[in-house]
C-alpha cells in the first residue's frame, strides 16, 4: 500500500489540438459534476431518451435506433462489426489508412471473410474498386469505410459506395468517429445502415461513450442472425432492452456522468445548429491549412478530399517530430498528434474540433509554430502563417 | 431536429441506497470536470501509473498487472472470461445468483465448455461440490466464482476454493463487483488469479470503468493462448502495451474524466484504510439489518455469510414492492433496489457502499420505511428500526 497516497490531480490546461479528445465547453464540465442518478431512475430514463432524440438529429436518422454504447469509438466499431457479421460472412473492406485496417482486423476477429479495397493512405478510396470487388464475391454481407480517416484526414464520398452496397444487398457501414458533428453525415439521405462515433471530437464531450446509429435495415439484419455475437458486453439486442420499449432490462450500469456530459454537448450541437458548424469547421480548417502552406509545410492529403477538422501535415525531411511536439506541450501548453502506422514520424496531426474549432486556436497554433520551426532547422518566413490564416478567417 | 434543444439537466440529488451507482465524495464529482488531458500526455501518463498502483494496494495484488477496463463491470467479466478461455477449455463455474449465471453465459458465448456448480440463490457455494466437479473433468482451465453477489448478497468465502482450483492447474477467477473496497479481496494471499470489479459500488466513484487485477500466473496463461480473443476493445495484450512499459502504443482513447475521478476515489480509500473502510461497511450493515428485523422484516441470507455493503430484504407477502420503492424515490428522494432475474419482485436490494455507507444513511432509511410500510399494508412497531440501529451503531 502506498505510503502516503498520491497527491490531488492539477491537470494542465491544454488546448487540445491533436486528434482528440479535443477541449470541451465549461457547461459540457459542469455537467460532469451533476449528482449520480440510478440507472432505473425515471428522471434517468427520461434523460436517456432525449440523447437518443438528439443523437437521432445529429446522425440524421428516421426510425432505426441510435444509442451510445458505453465505452470508446473502439468500442462502437466492434459492436458494429460483431453485431452485423457472424462467422462466415463476408465483408469489403475499405483501407486507406490505420482505422480502415482496424476494421479489416476487427471483422477478422469475429470470424468473417475480409476482403479489402485499398488505397494509398492519404488518398480517396475509388468506388469503382468497390463495385469490381463485389461484382467478384458471391454474397457480400457488409461494406465498411471510414468517412473522416483519423490517421490522414482524408474525407471519403459516401454516396456512390451507399448506392454500390445497396445494389448487391449489402449494409454500408460507416466510421463517423472524427466526422460526426463536423462534416454532415445524414445516415437517411446517404444511405448508410450502420455508423459509429466517439464523442471526444466534433461533437465536443469528453471521450468514453461511442454514439451508433443503425437504419431500419441494419436492425432487421440483426434479427435475422443465426446466433447471438461473441459478445454479451456489446450485444445491440440486449442493449436495445434496456434502451427502448416499456420494460427497460437491465444489461450493465451506464456511466452516468458521461451520458450527463454528451446530453450537455449535444444540446450546444444542436444550439448552434449542424449547418452553421460543418461551416465553422469548414472555415477553421482552410484557415489553419491556408497559413501552414504559407510556413512552407506541406499537406498529406489534397484540398479536394480532406477533412476540414483534422489535417495530417508532413514532418519537413530531418526535423525530429516528436521534440518540435513536446517543445509545443511543454512551452506553449498546445498538444497536436504525431502519425500512426506507417505515417508514424511522417506527420503531425492537427485536429480543430468541436470546441477546438475556433478562430484564435489556429492563430495561436500558427504562431508557435513559427516560434519553434526554426529552432528544428526549418525557417519560415516571418508573419506569413498568421497573416495568411487572417487573410482567409476575413473572407466569407 | 428537435424545435427547441432540451432544456439543462437538473438531475434530484438522491440518496443512492441501491445495487450501485452509490453516491460519491465532492473531491470524486469536483476530479471529474479537470481539464481534459491527452492520452498520450506525460501527465496523463504519470495518472495512469498512479492508478495502477493504487488498485494493487486495493486488490492486495504484487506482481502482475492492475488496470482499469474503459467499460462497466460487465466489460470486466467479459474481458476476463474472453482473455482466459478459448474455444474448447472447460470452466467450472459456481451460480448461485444472476451474476453466476451471466459468468456461464459469456464463458459459453466464448466458445467454452461451461460446467456449472449451483446452489440456492441466497446461499453459499459449497468447496466440496467445486472439487467434486473438478475431479470429474478431464482439464480445468478456470474456476469462476462471484465473490459478493450482487443480486443476493452473499459473500462467497475464497481461499479454500483457490486451492481447490490450484490443486488442479486451474485458475481462479473471481468477480469482485460489489465487494472490492468494502471487503477483503487480498488477491496474493487469498489466492485469487483475476478479478474484476466496478467503479460505482464501494471504491466510491462513477459507473463507468472496471478496474481489472491479474496474478503472474493469469498472465502465463495469457501468454500461451493459441490465437487472440474474438474481442479487439478488450484484448488485454493490446491494452497492456498502452498501460504498461515505455512504448504505450496507442489502442484507444480512454475515457479520461472517469479516469481523474477513479484516481481520486482510490486516493479516499487509501486515506482511510482498507481495515477501517471494511469495518465501517461491517458496522453499517449490521445496524442496517438489525433495524430491518426490529421491523418485522425477514432477510435473504444468513448473517454467517452475508455481504456488509448489500442486503437483500424479503419483500413481505401481498406487497406492491415497486410501488413502495417508488414512494421512497418520490417522497423521501432514496433509491433502493428491486430484485433481478428469479427474485425479481421477492426482494429489495438495499445498498450501503462507498460514500454511501454511513450511519445516518440507515438511519433515514430506516426511519423512511417505518413512515410507509404501514401505508402498504405492513405494520411496523414504532421507532423500532431506528432504535435497534441505533443500540447497533453505539456498541464496539
Amino acid at each position: 500500500m502506498p505510503q502516503a497516497p498520491y497527491a490531488e490531480l492539477s491537470p494542465s490546461p491544454r488546448l487540445l489540438l491533436g486528434p482528440g479528445p479535443s477541449n470541451v465547453h465549461p457547461r459540457v464540465l459542469r455537467a460532469l459534476g451533476k449528482p449520480l442518478l440510478g440507472y432505473l431512475d425515471p428522471e434517468f430514463l427520461a434523460i436517456l431518451d432525449e440523447i437518443g432524440a438528439m443523437l437521432r438529429a445529429v446522425y440524421g436518422l428516421d426510425g432505426g435506433l441510435a444509442l451510445p454504447i458505453s465505452g470508446t469509438g473502439g468500442a462502437g466499431m466492434e459492436a458494429a462489426l460483431a453485431n452485423l457479421l457472424e462467422p462466415g460472412d463476408t465483408a469489403v473492406i475499405g483501407v486507406n489508412g490505420f482505422f480502415g485496417e482496424r476494421l479489416a482486423l476487427i471483422a477478422a476477429r469475429q470470424g468473417a471473410s475480409v476482403v479489402t479495397v485499398n488505397a494509398e493512405w492519404g488518398r480517396v478510396l475509388d468506388p469503382e474498386a468497390f463495385r469490381e470487388s463485389l461484382r467478384r464475391q458471391d454474397r457480400v454481407k457488409l461494406v465498411a469505410v471510414v468517412h473522416a480517416e483519423t490517421s490522414t484526414g482524408v474525407l471519403q464520398p459516401l454516396r456512390e459506395l451507399a448506392a454500390i452496397a445497396h445494389e448487391r444487398e449489402a449494409l454500408l457501414l460507416v466510421d463517423a468517429v472524427t466526422s460526426l458533428g463536423g462534416s454532415p453525415v445524414s445516415m437517411n439521405e446517404t444511405g448508410i445502415d450502420f455508423a459509429y462515433s466517439a464523442t471526444q471530437k466534433c461533437l465536443g464531450a469528453p471521450p468514453g461513450l461511442s454514439p451508433i446509429a443503425l437504419s431500419e435495415r441494419a436492425l432487421e439484419a440483426l434479427a435475422q442472425r443465426r446466433q447471438p455475437p461473441a459478445t454479451w458486453y456489446l450485444d445491440l439486442a440486449l442493449l436495445r432492452q434496456y434502451w427502448e420499449g416499456p420494460n427497460r432490462v437491465y444489461h450493465h450500469t451506464p456511466p452516468v456522468p458521461l451520458l450527463y456530459a454528451l446530453h450537455e454537448a449535444l444540446r450546444l450541437v444542436l444550439e448552434e445548429g449542424l449547418e452553421a458548424r460543418f461551416a465553422r469547421h469548414q472555415r477553421h480548417g482552410r484557415a489553419l491549412r491556408a497559413g501552414l502552406e504559407a510556413l512552407g509545410l506541406r499537406l498529406l492529403v489534397p484540398e479536394s478530399y480532406c477533412t476540414p477538422q483534422l489535417t495530417a501535415v508532413l514532418v519537413p525531411e530531418g526535423l525530429d517530430e516528436a521534440a518540435l511536439r513536446g517543445a509545443l506541450r511543454e512551452e506553449h501548453n498546445i498538444e497536436i498528434g504525431g502519425g500512426l502506422g506507417q505515417l508514424r514520424g511522417r506527420v503531425w496531426r492537427i485536429g480543430l474540433m468541436g470546441e477546438s474549432s475556433t478562430a484564435a486556436n489556429v492563430l495561436v497554433l500558427l504562431a508557435a509554430l513559427e516560434a519553434l520551426l526554426p529552432r528544428f532547422g526549418f525557417e519560415v518566413p516571418h508573419g506569413a502563417g498568421v497573416s495568411a490564416a487572417s487573410r482567409e478567417l476575413g473572407r466569407r
